[in-house]
């Protein structure tokens, strides 16, 4: 934050200004950005190979009680340096990131407030990010933003990828429109949710994938959202110029702030080529190093669960019907008749324990284990959960001892119900008994509108608590996947125990509803540039009805797709959602979920285009094995794959696990067919994948 | 809740509905309430010797987004029961308190909506309380209050003694003033304070004090206050009715309720003898039994403090000027320079600590011992302090060790800036680190507007907060006395570790502004009725600018009515709030401070008038000696006291600190005359209190 280097124009008088605009350049010279202060407003633009990315786009924020930071500025200095390192992630796609970059500092000041405000713009080979920084002064400590107006000036009606603006869901299907169909096609994109608060019309959320006419992918999102709200993006549609609409709090405003500070990143990624999008890391190094010094207890976990059967199963998660309203302080299950719809129970929990020690995953996950489901969601409840007592038919000490004795781990379960206070209240304890008992990993969960009433899932209150909840949990050596939480951005790379979110449609929206056969060729565009998600793949019953016959739901994806999701939805985390007894149906197609790691030394996006499909390649963290997954759309997908990646001259066994030709999301999902092949890095293999499908492929070597 | 008794009427047919109004009088019949459904809508009446206390008023909660319960009741069932046991005080006034009662329990139903609620009647010789009760029903569990219409229909234009109704505030003097004249009085008795809402120009706060042109004492209160939010009172001056006036949380609701669930009691006190206001036990009766199994670690203290040199003399809570926005994350004392103000320092305690041990006080409070203090107030700041972290020069270990090696313990202090997530984040460790070095009570704060953002000292949330510490604190064996809290209602029977509240202007406004005369003389009629007050008298240099060249301030009292409070101030809690260099100046009057005791077996109220006069006689715990303290206002007061009280037969010494003949609080106030004086239970002592004056009396046994 500190100037430290003075430009010779500078010099030449103490109270001359720099006057020029500022041009600074990504490493290989393709990315451009504009830096100048016009008519006193900050403005940037930007360019990709000589192609507009953003036309002049105003900066700068309005304030509560206070006269704004929007114009009146002045540029009162700027440096440009140059960085370059390379930094190994505890977990990743890749064991190596380079993080490479041209920075451009620019100090601005505006003369009648005597405030100073700095932007910093950060250009990369695949985009850049800028944000705003507030240096200790005299005329600005304590300030209330009123609302950011950070504008991205598109230049075309591109095509995009986009959920509606909300700031308590993001658990929409994408829509693909042109921008200027926003405005037309939001009403359909809108499906209920639990707690949701749109703000717009032509409002849309981040990570925005988008496509220009002439073949530019720009993506916009943030990095590094911390002590701020998170940002969402309102369309002026008649000049196709996108400006920051941020999360308010109870009162209506949009962030407190205490110089020195700054806000979260905001980023543009492009390139001409759909890949770069995926394996960009331009999010992960605008995030702070690791602020951990020993990172050895964060693992990646592959897991089971008690989980599906509710979801899907029309199993409970609680214990009895008996308790029309529930007191945590006065509840007794004692005298209540068990409704013998909890799976969460000692006999069942076991069965998972076995399975997942029999075919080699890590945890169990086990939701319902606590007393207060009865009487949970949507009552606006304080006292909601203790995170601390189990049920009756849970033996906590014998399933995790037995779990132990396995070689296996149970997973903690916390559903907050929205309830924040409470959660607080019990975390240090809910964290302890997780200690005591061996855990070592919690699925958080954020369900229903927030306490403190009037807060949302967005806001700065919310996003300061989410990361309390993981810089706590590291106190404890406990990882966190927290569902329905804000967005990510990035994060993991500093605090790597968040090991997982959800934060988009999982695969539970299979059971409820179904997602578009197209969501995981979009996810990897949008919702995982922050960072892993929980998605649950690995449903191989697709027909819900079979599952529980009150269910409409359809899982809108072939069964090797199901598999392939391994691979294209990277994550250090990843469950095998269905449940034992649908596996022992499909032991062979099983077998690549049994065989599919979950870290990575290398990662290769051989084939994209969102909506569309995707197909990466990735090799087993510390193992010469590879893995490819293909997932398609509707239109399904041919591929021609080169595995020029492999080690040349050495020989690999493929297990590919593909559509049969007859598959078909809708009507054979279950279609598969397992073949081997002898391959090498000259080998070229061409693939299909139904409508709704895709491919799997382990890669051993021979010798 | 449950309704065991069918009344006769009742067993004649299943669903009639019983008709007549129910009459339930006090144990020695002189107060009577009324309750009857008129056209549907729960109405309430009372009177105290045949003359009436309450016209027939109303009863009822309109909800938020559901029908109202207000009318269209219909009384389904009574019950009549009657109550008496005398229980024991962890520390109190008395020995032994009896609480004896006849109770109405008037269930009503809602036919249209098929909604249960009863009105539960406590009926006491010198007062009534009434609540609402909502049992367990189907069609109505989640609730959200909109607004309690509970009317208290006044016969007369009262004279009362009220301070203006806030959500935040209860620092105000009081007004006395007719009922009529309070919204003419309202703009003069509104004075600036670092938080305040008000909401209605003929809005005032209980305990409400009035007396009637036919001699009658009536207080309003409420008791029992958890879980709910704290009720004022709105005038309809038209027809002197007064409304009950939630406070609302940052929606503007007025509570979220569950039912099986209760309100607090509504409290209706009267006599036609102003010293029954005084005795009565009415508020702490209608507060559940001590829910504390062990209270052994329970004890009243008296203390003395690093206090009065910031609050009266100019000294700093902080240690430097250099900070001007601290970040508690990134602070360094260690390159700042210190201001020298800062009397929270290793030296000075200790010199407390010494004076405490030489004159017998059981514990030093230290205020500003943490960092943070920099940059703390009104800035609406999150992270505002860690409870934790002490200055670099107070060493927290050396200085307990100190205390202790001295029989001596330090108070801790909790100042939360109203930031509560943050408090509650630090509590345990905060409480933890008490015991780690030996503290066993702490003074917190709230001063200024609350975090969560929007909500107000008195709402929902912060009375569930303020309990909260209470019970967290009880587990770590700690006391709490609680400042800028909601004003109390009797909670300290129920959790006797909240040995003190703030909860209205206490001496420190003497140091501000003054407060007027004869606020003491009201304070026991109002604040004091739902439980002690940490008042911090024993101010003996009233000339402020004797102690801060820059101070306006005097203390409006004389120095013997100094010593008076701590016998008509009830509270087990005392502090001696003056500094040690002051003490020593009037060490023969001091002696008083040093031998007045904390708790008591017995009490008499002398004489009493609101806003005049108070004197009050009480016996020590386990002892023999009595103590008499007389308060007076602007006229002073002429005493002609009984000591009738005493053992008939013993012969006793007095040693009277009163007022000098020539004492005035404003030109004269440090004048006493100190004496002693032989005395039997059939002596009469005629004394004279000064205007803004008292005296003090200590009698101990001969033999």
């Amino acid at each position: 934050m500190h100037i430290d280097r003075i430009l010779p124009a500078f010099l030449l008088a103490g109270f001359a200004f720099v006057a020029n605009a500022e041009v600074v350049k990504s490493p290989d010279g393709k990315v451009a950005v504009d830096f100048d202060v016009k008519n006193g407003v900050p403005t940037y633009s930007m360019t990709f190979d000589g192609k507009t990315v953003i036309k002049p786009s105003a900066l700068g924020l309005e304030l509560v009680d206070a006269p704004n930071l929007i114009d009146g500025f002045r540029l009162k200095d700027t440096k440009t340096s140059e960085f370059d390192e390379t930094w190994q992630p505890v977990w990743g796609e890749t064991r190596d990131i380079r993080n490479h970059y041209n920075e451009l500092l620019a100090c601005l000041e505006q003369p009648e407030t005597g405030r100073l405000m700095n932007i910093r713009f950060r250009v990369y080979d695949d985009g850049m990010g800028f944000r705003y920084e507030f240096p200790l002064q005299d005329n600005l400590t304590y300030f209330v933003v009123k609302e950011e107006h950070s504008q991205f000036a598109m230049d075309g009606d591109h095509t995009a990828w986009w959920i509606a603006g909300d700031y308590d869901t993001q658990e929409y299907d994408y829509t693909e429109s042109k921008l200027s169909e926003i405005r037309y096609k939001m009403a359909e994109a809108i499906t209920s949710n639990a707690s949701q608060t749109q703000f717009s019309p032509t409002g849309v959320q981040t990570s925005l994938q988008m496509k220009t006419d002439n073949g530019l992918y720009i993506n916009i999102h943030e990095a590094a959202l911390v002590d701020y709200s998170c940002m969402h993006l309102n369309l002026d549609d008649k000049n196709m110029v996108f400006e920051s609409w941020l999360t308010p709090d109870a009162q209506g405003n949009k962030g407190h702030l205490q110089a020195p500070t700054h806000s979260p990143w905001r980023t543009v990624m492009v390139s001409d080529d759909a890949r770069d999008m995926l394996s960009s890391n331009l999010i992960l190094n605008l995030n702070d190093p690791c602020a951990y010094e020993d990172t050895s207890w964060i693992k990646p976990v592959k897991y089971v669960g008690v989980w599906w059967e509710m979801i899907g199963g029309g199993k409970q998660w609680s214990y009895t019907y008996d308790l029309p309203s529930v007191k945590l302080e006065t509840l007794d299950y004692s005298k209540t008749k068990p409704h013998g719809q909890h799976p969460a129970n000692n006999e069942n929990v076991k069965k998972y324990i076995d399975f997942a020690a029999e075919h080699g995953f890590d945890q169990v996950l086990v939701e319902g284990w606590n007393i207060g489901w009865e009487d949970w969601f949507g009552k606006s409840k304080d006292y909601v959960f203790d995170f601390q007592t189990p049920y009756p038919d849970f033996d906590i000490k014998m399933l995790n001892d037995y779990a132990h004795s396995k070689g296996v781990k149970l997973m903690m379960h916390h559903e907050t119900s929205g309830s924040i206070r409470n959660y607080e209240r019990h975390m240090e304890a809910a964290y302890n008994l997780m200690n005591k008992y061996g855990y070592n990993s919690v699925k958080s969960g954020y369900v229903g509108n927030m306490i403190p009433r009037g807060e949302h899932h967005y806001g700065q209150w919310l996003n300061n608590h989410y990361l309390y909840a993981v810089k706590e949990a590291a106190k404890h050596k406990i990882m966190v996947n927290a569902h329905e939480a804000v967005r990510p951005t990035g994060l993991c790379r500093t605090y790597p125990n968040l090991i997982g979110n959800e934060s988009a449609r999982g695969t539970e929206y299979e059971s409820f509803a179904g997602n578009k056969p197209s969501h995981t060729t979009v996810l990897p565009f949008t919702r995982l540039q922050g960072g892993p998600m929980d998605y649950t793949p690995g449903i191989f019953e697709m027909d819900m009805k079979k599952v529980n016959p009150n269910s409409q739901g359809h899982v809108n994806s072939t069964l090797a797709r199901q598999l392939a999701l391994y691979v294209t939805m990277y994550s250090p985390l990843q469950m095998a959602a269905d449940v034992p007894e649908v596996y022992n149906r499909f032991m062979d197609a099983f077998q690549f979920i049994k065989d599919v790691p979950v870290d990575w030394d290398d990662s290769h996006y051989l084939e994209a285009e969102p909506g569309q499909y995707i197909v990466a390649a990735r090799k087993a963290k510390g193992g010469d094995d590879w893995y490819i997954g293909c997932t398609s759309g509707e239109n399904g997908h041919v591929s021609d794959l080169s595995l020029d990646f492999l080690d040349p001259g050495k020989k690999y066994e493929a297990t590919i696990y593909a559509d049969a030709p007859d598959a078909h999301y809708l009507t054979n999902p279950q279609a598969y067919k397992i073949s081997k092949k002898k391959v090498t890095s000259k080998t070229r293999l061409k693939l299909k994948a139904a409508p709704g499908g895709g491919f799997a492929i382990s890669i051993k070597p021979l010798d």
